[in-house]
């Protein structure tokens, strides 16, 4: 496709010399643009089709960088990284050193604030609004929020205390009935409603013609109810639960008509307050495929444009694979096991659990916090619930880990998908905190598997611990090597992979196979090291890794979590207390936030590929 | 008072057996009962007055403890713990040993589920009510949420699930309009209109009147109305955001008429969804002080009933006095300096900052992960906010500080209030684990003050700081002892206190009084330690203290948080990776769960009263 009129949009602004006449051609260039880059890279896709025409509505009403634009999750910025001058960044999209899927201030003054995880936009938008009027400036603030990140708390709080704004804040609800998976709640059925219901300009015609007919007593009528302040608006207007909330509410309005959505901009920028655009777009609009499965082109590995097959086909099985099937089996045997997904239950494996067994499903929605609490609930109640989640979204529910489920002790289940670094989506999205704040946490355990069996072993071993677990394993293949290492899992025990001398590696989960690698490396230098799967990292087996710790010269741990808090500084920290001489080497990531891009150019970064070890153990010992 | 009928509640249930008529009676006895048991005593008064009527229809329409009651925050179930039998735990309330002042599942199985930090008990409920209708049972659940919980964005996430529930569960908002101060937002002028509004039975007379005079016209525009399925309600009834949630909606409600009460539950326990009491209480009710000033007497130390005067009058000057005098000497210097309160103006000491400087102040209710999210977003416009929240309940915003402020390395300054132990509230209030999840954190820095001029000067260094900094400091009095020691604060750097031999001690904020203490102690042994204040736990002070490390032959660490994660542990594994063969004796909290009880008593259990710590070093040394 030649690129007619995208060819004119090299910088900031730019939209606002193209000819609203060649809008449609512009969004029709911009949609294919995306699908022929995103296929060739990877990215999210469907998020990004059904934003082509707010983007543009919303580029042409603000002035960049001076207004502020807030993406919530940020996923859905494609358009607005074209439209600010950035195109050229998609051929190394998400690739490390290339450009991230996410804002991020640094790449460009037109990102206003860097998000990752949901429901985080009006907060920030409020933040933004309060330092402008603060400062006595005028600047547009817009957020932009899909209905899937409205279900998340603090967006709610965030639009509690919107209501009290005497000044304009434009919150733009994009609203494709989606999360990544079907939207679920109370919110979710509103919002369908309000998108359904044509009635309410009909009815209000209606009423009114009957009205007409009878002047006098007609008019008192309207006069009473008219005395109820808000009584005529609520039988005619929809998105009342917003205005009961203090919010000014537009809507619906069609997320794909870009005039339709200037306008309403335009409109609400002359209110005082915070007004709540709802805008109804279709996740996946322009590329078939997408638009019949949303879900499944919600992020995607590159692919064939004309099949929507993706490129590698050689599907190899995954830790998800793995608890996905272990899911299934132990829900057959255990009556007490209880699944929770926060708005993923494909991402995390939980669709054939939930198939299998719907009554014992439950997709809250993006609600971290209230799937552990709900959670906590039903332990309290006898049954074993499995909260399955990825690393970097616990994070948001720590307080509920730590005050609802450890102080009471209670029987959940964290399943910790992508933990450790998952690459392309970068800073905000990597699994790097996880062992650190989960083992802080009194009452707690906390596991991970070397491979793909021990997964599922530590589920079994979880579901008959009567106390919080957490177990936590990487994205991606799951390691099939060591199948003859089968040591049964218990309470606070690690397992002994292969003894050697001198050098002893204590290895967590995923870098079990980095140290079998590092130790085959090592061969040639004469060096064989001994090596521990750690198994538990809460509580850290002392009783057993002692001798082991007494007998060899030199300890290194290995983690791909940030070395603070981690269980290598615990484990240096032990040394020193007993009074052991050995030398130690950790082996983990550095305490910062670690950038996007396939993993193994991370791990070559930051030290954790076997070569890497490898080679620093071989310094150590020389 | 004679306790005539209250005389006769012993046991759970017992209630049942009062005589209606005597319940006014009941209600004024147990108010009694309570005034004069907390102002022994100290603990929660206003909340506990204005929900005496509330728990007596509890008590009298659940069976415990089959049914399950579950209280949000829990300072205000008081009354239950009275009407199931812990009348004697009053005398020890909130003491070391003694009763809770929160719901406790060991206490009693009346205590459903444990509570302490706000906007839990929605979720737990959804949770329990799930596992009944899993097992086929026909339990009662009811959780009572207050208003001001219910600005917390995880109550939403709950109502939001709660709309999907097929069978009963009630939830009783408990509407004083207050938190802990007057409560904001525009649900709470939500709450706010229907409570004032009378207009609502009145306008629906009057349209009937209307329409009955025109008999044939009128049915037609009723009918017409009538058509959109929630036309009629939407005019007539109030709470319908409530019901636009998904939720049945019943209310407003006297909170203080048990029949009227009881009534509601009646009808509410018939439906099977989830139905929401909206109850109207009023705080402090019948002790006159505590109407007139809720907020005062909100938790209480002992006092004088005839006065309502605190029984100990000498009041000195805490770490949050000098917080209070420094944002406001600050606020004047520093015109970026805004100050950010979730629900807490009073007790964090930032009322003076509002009343100076209203304009720069901002309480966004029990939000803690919105206030976060919005600080970071004026940070992002160039204002410096100080959110100024009790450490326990930072936990609430983990992700934020993490993901919305520390990835941009935002200059957000986090006022830890409360940090270390904080006694009488007990487990879910302790500030213990700040340390270790502030300091695993990039980008942050995580400040102690070992007075209260410190705390000012690190205030002010934070100001001048381009990035995140949390400083923690404990609740109480702030030491005025070492006010010669002076150092300039110092990014990273820390402060020697004191020169000696062998012995080094390095503590952190609260623990250098403790210290100073010990080391007194020690004099009579012929140790004398050397002192080091820590001030920065992140980033370490490395570089100066290493020289320390290695000219002493025992360091000792002191911190009033959890090891785990925490200073020791740093240390610990720094010595250990620097091979430097110093014996290490760290003195922290173990990683578990503190219970309630004065902080002498707890310090002493856990170790840290100056007396066992000098014990400790001598142990060491010999």
């Amino acid at each position: 496709m030649e690129y007619e009129v995208l060819n004119r949009i090299n910088h900031p602004n730019d939209i606002k010399e193209i000819d609203p006449s060649e809008y449609k051609k512009l969004a029709k260039e911009i949609r294919h643009f995306l699908v022929t880059k995103i296929s060739r890279t990877g990215g999210h896709l469907a998020s990004n089709l059904g934003t082509v025409e707010l983007t543009m509505a919303l580029h042409l009403f603000l002035d960049f960088p001076e207004d502020k634009l807030i993406w919530d999750v940020g996923h859905q910025s494609y358009t607005h990284k074209i439209l600010s001058g950035r195109k050229e960044g998609f051929d190394h999209l998400r690739q490390f050193g290339g450009m991230s899927g996410f804002p991020k201030r640094k790449e460009s003054p037109c990102d206003a604030f860097e998000t990752g995880h949901s429901s985080t936009s009006i907060s920030a938008a409020l933040g933004m609004a309060a330092a402008r009027d603060l400062s006595g400036g005028n600047e547009k603030i817009v957020a932009v929020i899909g209905d899937g990140a409205l279900s998340g708390g603090m967006a709610y709080e965030a639009l509690n205390n919107a209501a009290r704004l005497k000044s304009n804040l434009i919150i733009i609800l994009n609203d494709n009935h989606m999360s990544i998976s079907e939207n679920v709640g109370g919110m979710a059925n509103y919002l369908g409603r309000i998108r359904t219901n044509t009635g309410y300009q009909n009815l209000k015609d209606d009423v009114e013609e009957v009205l007409r007919k009878v002047p006098h007593v007609g008019n008192a009528i309207v006069k009473k109810i008219k005395r109820s302040k808000d009584s005529l608006k609520r039988l005619f207007i929809p998105g009342m639960l917003f205005e009961d909330m203090g919010l000014t509410y537009l809507g619906p309005i069609d997320g794909h008509n870009v005039k339709e959505i200037q306008n309403a901009l335009e409109s609400a920028s002359k209110l005082r307050k915070a007004v709540l655009i709802h805008v109804v777009t279709e996740k996946g609009r322009g590329y078939k495929k997408a638009e019949e499965h949303p879900s499944d082109y919600h992020g995607v590995d590159p692919f064939y444009v004309a099949t929507g097959q993706p490129k590698n086909l050689i599907k190899e099985t995954s830790y998800t694979d793995v608890f996905q099937a272990a899911m299934l089996s132990l829900g057959s045997e255990k009556q007490e096991l209880v699944a929770i997904s926060a708005a993923m239950p494909s991402g995390t494996g939980l669709i054939p659990f939930k198939e299998r067994f719907p009554q014992r499903f439950y997709d809250v929605g993006i609600a971290e916090q209230h799937a552990v609490t709900f959670a906590a609930g039903m332990a309290a109640m006898g049954y074993h619930p499995v909260v399955a989640v990825y690393s970097t979204f616990f994070q948001r529910a720590f307080d509920q880990i730590l005050h609802d489920v450890c102080i009471q002790k209670l029987p959940v289940i964290f399943a910790v998908d992508r933990a450790g670094l998952v690459g392309k989506d970068g800073e905000t999205h990597q699994g790097v905190f996880d062992l650190s704040y989960f083992s802080m946490m009194p009452n707690m355990a906390v596991m991970a598997p070397k491979n793909g069996w021990e997964l599922k072993e530590m589920l079994k071993f979880a579901l008959d611990y009567q106390g919080p677990a957490a177990i936590r394993y990487p994205r991606g293949k799951a390691y099939d090597g060591l199948m003859d290492c089968v040591a049964p899992i218990e309470y606070g025990r690690s397992e002994v992979i292969r003894n050697g001398a001198n050098v002893l590696m204590l290895a967590v989960g995923n870098m079990v196979e980095k140290a079998v690698e590092a130790a085959e490396k090592l061969k040639a230098d004469g060096i064989y090291p001994t090596i521990v799967n750690v198994r538990f990292v809460k509580p850290i087996d002392y009783e057993h890794v002692k001798p082991f710790l007494l007998s060899h010269s030199l300890v290194v741990t290995m983690e791909d979590n940030i070395y603070d808090g981690g269980f290598g500084e615990q484990i240096g920290a032990y040394l020193e207390k007993e009074g052991i001489t050995s030398e130690f080497c950790p082996i983990a990531l550095p305490c910062q936030f670690i950038e996007h891009g396939d993993i193994p150019s991370l791990e070559k970064k930051y030290g954790l590929s076997a070569d890497s070890i490898a080679e620093k153990i071989r310094r150590f010992v020389k």
